[in-house]
């Protein structure tokens, strides 16, 4: 067994995977403010939108325009989602530091999500690498159903290892595994992880988990011990799943952190300002958030 | 590292600490009935009710009334929680089939929330363990803010494996270990379980958590991990914390038996049949409750 990581890094993914759901069009400033309180809490890689069809994510519509507003804060990368072509292009003309290609590891989820099967994808996959090298911008890879599809059900972990070296045999090594519907129970996160460590030491992973059945941090444990060191969160939890729509969203950054933190392990986030972007995050979309640690406070914040 | 458990055992207390916060009290034949629903799902260990003061805890004014109206169900055990001897004799009067004693680690807590030290509650202990054997039924023991206390802060694992010691002195081995307030991180988890099982294996210990901080389930696989075996939840994470009123309450049964099937671990229980008790808990208590998988379902429920 390895040691528990030391620190750990945190993409921020509120603003992209946490809003597109969200009923309430935020107005692009709003946006801009939570941005900045997620700066302030010391985030330093936010996905912060994504090059998609506005009629699909009209949340999302403002892409250009959020990133040109939100222009370059120092020392923070800023990530953009992009499912295709068309959206790189969109995407490296907005100014993104980083281009994220989505792309689902089940047949059935791609076609219904992005139009597209994992084959499919991977077609654009090239491409995209080669347009984000020529803007000398960074490019990633963000997998869905990477621990399960709600409509093929298990997602093997060959599967996806065998995608992830694809995608480590077209040169991109940073690759977001996603539970976009809450399937990652602890077998699931342990098996990929695990394999992943093991097999592919060249592949740089980032776990990203959401709350849908309660799992999201007992995942994150998981994945610990098995030494993934790198996680993705939304903050106060903002996000949801089209198939569960009372459930919880996205792995709460805050929980998490305050998690990370009494386990001694550093996430240079100041979990004070996280509650801070949370309170904010959920005046924006008007509806309670889902997250914890904004409600009760950390475990020795003490009752008078 | 031990192997994981291949069995765990469950003492379902949302009827008694679920309960007692809620603000709409429930009708005696409304408890009869969510009991039943428990133990069709599987339950064979309830705690039922508590015998303290109906003014301090009006929800549970009729705890004799309901064990009668209960019955014996067959092969249940009917646990009733006492914080004194008065309470002992009332439910030793009622017909429960355990005492669970409650005191608290932390005198702060226990001045605030039983009127008494840990060592007034002790002098009580042999009294009520006699008068447990002389009625020929069983004791047991419930340790509040085993893994923190919101008034004193961190709870050391010596003083709560002294506490331990004594109860085994006196010939209680059944001790919950209770996480009253959500304080329970991984590394206090760890330490105590650990701490139990390497140094007092002669108590049968159980891991009570709760949810004010989203680190419930998290809890429950680091315990699982240290050897322990026995858990206690409440139905759809009924329950909560007059600390932080708005944060999620107990660690949700149902939610702890979706990831412990899983895992291939054992509960004994029905997951559907919790589910169909979750959704009358929460018509019973009339507003939503904090558990996933009720909303959910379990991760291989497709999506057509």
């Amino acid at each position: 067994m390895r040691p528990l990581p030391e620190t750990v890094s945190i993409t921020e993914v509120g603003l992209r995977d946490g809003l597109q759901i969200e009923p309430r069009i935020l107005a692009t400033d709003e946006k801009v403010r939570l941005a900045k309180a997620l700066i302030a809490a010391g985030h330093r890689s936010l996905e912060a939108t994504s090059f998609v069809s506005p009629t699909r994510v009209p949340q999302l519509a403002d892409a250009a325009e959020f990133l040109a507003m939100l222009g370059r804060p120092h020392g923070v990368e800023i990530r953009a989602l992009v499912p295709n072509v068309r959206g790189a292009e969109r995407a490296i003309e907005a100014g993104a530091d980083t281009l994220v290609f989505v792309l689902s590891a089940s047949d059935a989820h791609g076609r219904r999500n992005l139009n597209r099967t994992a084959a499919e994808s991977l077609v654009d996959l090239s491409r995209i690498v080669s347009m984000a090298r020529e803007a000398q911008i960074g490019i990633a890879i963000s997998l869905s159903v990477a621990f399960g599809c709600p409509f093929e059900g298990n997602v093997p972990v060959t599967r996806v290892m065998e995608l992830a070296r694809r995608f480590e045999a077209e040169g991109v090594t940073r690759v977001s595994f996603c539970d976009t519907t809450g399937m990652a129970a602890p077998p699931q996160v342990d098996a990929l992880a695990r394999g992943l460590v093991m097999e592919l030491p060249q592949v740089d992973p980032a776990f990203h988990f959401h709350n849908t059945r309660g799992l999201a941090l007992a995942g994150v444990l998981v994945a610990l011990q098995a030494g993934i060191a790198r996680f993705e969160s939304s903050v106060g939890g903002l996000g949801g799943c089209p198939f569960a729509p009372d459930a919880a969203g996205n792995a709460c950054t805050e929980d998490m952190v305050h998690m990370l933190h009494e386990m001694g392990i550093g996430s240079g986030l100041d979990l004070d300002k996280l509650i801070t972007a949370s309170l904010l995050a959920e005046k924006l979309v008007g509806h309670e958030l889902d997250g914890q640690v904004m409600k009760s406070g950390p475990r020795l914040r003490l009752s008078p």
